[in-house]
């Protein structure tokens, strides 16, 4: 996008702030004017396409969540003639044969005007895409028009930046249910994500049936697996969205549970041993196997975190170390690699590893994924190897959408690399490593802060704008409910599960200005696959909403201090003090909120702080006063019950405005 | 339940407000003490039941709820021994083969003491109307004790008053898909409703694939009907959650579906032709093909509200009325059920209809369902039928769940039947007619009123309690949350869709006193099954808690007024006042809300009125004052937008109480 389209875009959004689109498109232009959709909404395809099975899905989809959004009862009709249709869609050419491929035609156009609406793309996935960002040009009409609802007049040619735009799901460390994965296979197709990278193994469990060795998923899941005919159904019910299924089975390491199953194939705890005949022999037979379930070409061996330890420590091991003159264990494990690789190879598929398989003689085609950083996806580019971005995109670590958002694969040192290195650089990936996601919270934790990251992936490089961002993000979380998805819902009912049977609006009221401790601190503090996730913590979204705005406000009045900016910020401060008191009977009746009651009585210090600061404005306050109140706000800020209060930055930042009494 | 069981019950409602139980059971004692409900939960079944498939899913489902109601990580572990074994469930022996008959034995018991807890049962539909029992008693720590969850110590015994306890679900005005059957199955059980009473044919469409008669699904429903596998699959989930599927194919008339189908069995719109040899010998194929298809030992044939005008007209009908000596049009219809019972008869089913079957010569194994009332039931036992009520039980008129929890199968006319003829009624059937519901708001008219129903049908006859039933009701509300039910979820989200890109919390709080018009007012005004269902007055609950909660407070505040009180309802109504005001931005910015407007002006106009009733209290207002007042509730009480105020009624009684000035 030009310069003059974002500001096109800036302007549109500015205009019609329900034209809430995520991905911005790469070119948007709006026209005065919109065009009803009533119960009579009809579609029309034609071209050499519109026999494709995607579209004549993607049609029907269209029909049930129009229906949804509209609450019109709309059947799904199609129309006899392009004339008769409210929509028509052209394609013009079906697809390959065969499963979707990497670099597939995305682009597709969409009018509307005076004369109709239309919707056109080369091929089926453009119109899987279109489709998507016309549901989001859907709202209800503005008093005085009609009552119902309509599509804005406008002009939108649209591509994505990158052609591998994923999200690699971990279903091992906590096992997500079929329906879990289809609700986000919606959510992902809704922004236009193309690649579920399945996180099918690693220590805590393996996730598949395996029919040629069934003690996988007997001895190595708890019982919780897909069948492969629920895999069949996932990796079909992607295509139909446009996504492709890229299976993950981590090794050598991360392997513990197939090791519970077959001990005969561990060097140690956790690892393989890459020494046997008999372990490539499972390993191609199994490889064999999953290689037929999923169809993609790629194929991702994981390949991260070994221990050397295990293999270091065994003599056997050594001596064939020696014998294959290899000289420690990372490249033990580039043989191993190797060997993978060819294996892959035999059953035509292509391997895609972490950042660890980087080696010089791996063949050109492996992929890199990079979880350490750019420096490490440019190195790989360098030597010849596409590359994928999952660094900075770990939405476990429970950022906020900001910091995700301005991290882009072509940016820090992949920008040092020439032209035609970055064309190696196929996108990247979101990641969600489950150690503190269930099956519960699970969308909560992907969205809305998902959709901010497969804009980073499909949009212009220049759409950057923060403030546009999080107004497009906080109207795409609202879209997104119409898919089924529980991001709000189920964090509403957990917080139902907390106050039992009081009224739960105190405890909403309380919790909007929280977030849950960042990283790995509860990792550290022992939670994991195991205990439960039923705390405050957990019921509670990531990035406070609340917080942010609060924080903003606080950054424009203190670039520009005046008394009503001063009374706002003031007034919600007291109303969270009263929040704060009007949440105590919750906190004290209940005994899995009893932990909250300190970060209660912390958001009390912390506004009473603020609003002293406020207070004190321009004007000097006693001496003691500033050093106290940063000890109280130090104090405030204080990780309990693995909550963060959000606004405490921005209180501190209102305390340190206040001038000292000799300045 | 004696007067005794009575009070204890009140007692430990008063005491431990959880214990929530809906249907009341027949006989609950409480000690002091609990056990903890905690991740290490398992469950051991023994006895000859304990094999049957019905107790092998009930506990798979139990553990998936207690983690859902807990946020615990349960697997579905079967304990090794009864020691073992933190529930302990002895089921004395298997059921009959073949499927769920009327009257199975549905007793149980529940225990939970420091020995454990423990459920017992002589047949498997005991333990799977037991757990849900158990599931209700499960509640949070109070604070004090550790963090978690627990449940009471308790002795139930349980039994239900009826053996027939059944939703009728018209599926033909508008049509339900598989996933909300299932929702409301799930839902059923969980109140302990034993039979689904599935209306699949009226004129607007027939809802079952017949592959016999296959026109009838492609001309008569719209592409909206069940596959044979998609019934059997419910049919089998309903058999899981102990529940019979009684199939209901109306006729002779709302029959308009099957004569679009096939047009030769009409004797006019929308009613068939009884003599037609070909009509009988269609009628035969159909049902012996449905017989196959539900295998309970009833079959409804609907049979009401037949006009007599278009056989009337027919010479042709005319002649074979004079031939076989029928006097009128109902003989001519008691002629057609005679000959349909028995066809059904050669399939080995039990015919069941509406009040306008029942004739003297009918075979007294016909179950009649009465919609017509008590009166119309108690022939019917009279005469030697069993019985079913309906009548005062249409969840679709939108009354309150106090006026449906009055109505008994037992009072008025057939209080006056003989012991002997009382066995024959078998209990009753709330019914929901869907000309104004939806896929998307179905479960919000069925819940939580229809718990109140299936108390009425399962408690003893003296439970009776309105302020007890109300608490419960809440609570139960909430807890069917957790099967997924939509009720509360789904009607927010509707309101999302009318608020837009606007913030939906003063629509939410606005909406709370309001209530849909009552009885047939909407479907007088036009709206039918293809009119679209998204206005305000779609997006609420049928009964406003917050008025009913209102109305309460009048009632008591009049009977004993006093300046506190007084205080009370004047800061509720100013609540309202600014509720009123604070939603404006909303209604004017809102096409689809635009109508609302004038309801927010009145709900202002009855609070002001009712802040003066209560400010004059006992003393004398102005001479035009009352008359003023009342003028201007009675405005405020007309429906606009389909809508009531739930207040007014009360306001009313508060500005009625004001002393005239005279006096």
């Amino acid at each position: 996008m030009a310069a003059a389209g974002l500001c096109a875009a800036a302007a549109l959004m500015a205009e019609t702030p329900a034209a809430a689109l995520m991905p911005w498109p790469a070119s948007v232009e709006v026209h005065p004017g919109t065009l009803a959709i009533n119960a009579g909404f009809s579609v029309f395809a034609s071209g050499g396409g519109a026999a494709d099975a995607r579209v004549k899905t993607a049609i029907d989809r269209l029909f049930a969540r129009l229906a949804r959004q509209t609450g019109l009862p709309l059947l799904p009709v199609r129309a006899t003639s392009a004339e008769g249709a409210a929509l028509r869609i052209v394609v013009e050419q079906g697809d390959h044969r065969g499963p979707q491929q990497l670099g597939d035609d995305e682009r597709y156009s969409l009018e509307v005007s005076e004369a109709g609406m239309r919707l056109s793309a080369d091929r089926p996935l453009g119109v899987v895409r279109g489709i998507e960002t016309f549901l989001q040009l859907v709202r209800q009409n503005p008093a005085g028009a009609a009552p119902g609802f309509s599509v804005p007049f406008v002009e939108i040619h649209d591509e994505p930046r990158f052609p591998w735009r994923g999200l690699s799901l971990d279903v091992s460390r906590h096992f997500i249910p079929v329906e879990g994965i289809e609700r986000t296979l919606d959510g992902m197709a809704a922004v236009k994500l193309n690649v579920l990278h399945f996180h099918l193994s690693d220590d805590q469990g393996i996730r598949v049936e395996s029919k040629k060795y069934p003690r996988l998923q007997q001895y190595g899941s708890d019982g919780q697996y897909y069948t492969q005919v629920e895999v069949r159904d996932m990796v079909a019910y992607a295509r139909d969205r446009g996504i492709r299924v890229v299976p993950e089975f981590d090794m050598p390491g991360h392997s513990t549970s197939w090791l519970i199953a077959y001990p005969s194939l561990a060097a140690g705890p956790g690892v393989m041993d890459p020494t046997k005949t008999a372990t490539y022999h499972f390993l191609d037979g199994f490889l064999g196997e999953m290689a037929k379930l999923f169809p993609d070409l790629y194929f991702h061996i994981g390949g991260d975190e070994v221990n050397p330890r295990d293999w270091n420590k065994d003599p056997r091991i050594h001596a064939f170390m020696k014998k294959q003159r290899l000289a420690n264990a990372a490249e033990l494990q580039a043989y191993f690699n190797k060997r993978l690789e060819k294996t892959l190879g035999k059953y035509k598929k292509r391997m895609v590893g972490w950042d660890e398989i980087l080696q010089p003689d791996l063949p050109k085609t492996v992929v890199v994924q990079s979880w350490r950083g750019p420096k490490s996806l440019a190195e790989a580019a360098r030597q010849g190897h596409p590359g994928i971005l999952s660094a900075g995109y770990y939405l476990d670590l429970m950022q906020p959408a900001a910091q995700y958002y301005a991290v882009d694969p072509l940016k820090g040192e992949t920008a040092t690399l020439t032209p035609e290195e970055q064309k190696r650089i196929w996108g990247g990936e979101a990641a969600m490593w489950e150690e503190l996601a269930t099956a519960e919270n699970l969308d909560a934790k992907l969205w809305p802060r998902l959709a901010a990251i497969a804009e980073r992936f499909w949009s212009p490089e220049s759409v950057t704008d923060r403030a546009s961002m999080y107004d497009r993000l906080g109207e795409t979380n609202r879209w997104l409910e119409w898919l089924g998805l529980t991001q709000r819902s189920n964090l509403e009912l957990m917080r139902k599960r907390l106050a039992g049977s009081m009224r739960t609006g105190p405890l909403d009221a309380f919790a909007e200005i929280l977030e849950p401790v960042k990283g790995y601190e509860r990792h550290r503090d022992g939670w994991n696959a195991t205990t439960a996730f039923n705390r405050l913590v957990d019921a509670i979204p990531p990035e406070s909403d609340a917080g942010r705005k609060f924080s903003d406000a606080v950054d424009q009045y203190l670039m520009a201090p005046n008394g009503v900016t001063a009374e706002s910020l003031r007034a919600q401060m007291s109303r969270w003090i009263e929040g704060a008191a009007a949440v105590r009977p919750l906190l004290e009746a209940n005994s899995v909120l009893v932990e909250v009651q300190p970060v209660a009585e912390a958001v009390a210090v912390l506004c009473r702080t603020g609003i002293e600061a406020v207070s004190y404005g321009t004007a000097a306050p006693p001496a003691d006063w500033k050093p106290r109140a940063l000890a109280a706000i130090k104090d405030a800020s204080m990780h309990r019950a693995h909550l963060m209060i959000a606004i405490a930055p921005a209180v501190q930042k209102l305390v340190e405005s206040v001038p000292l009494e000799n300045q």
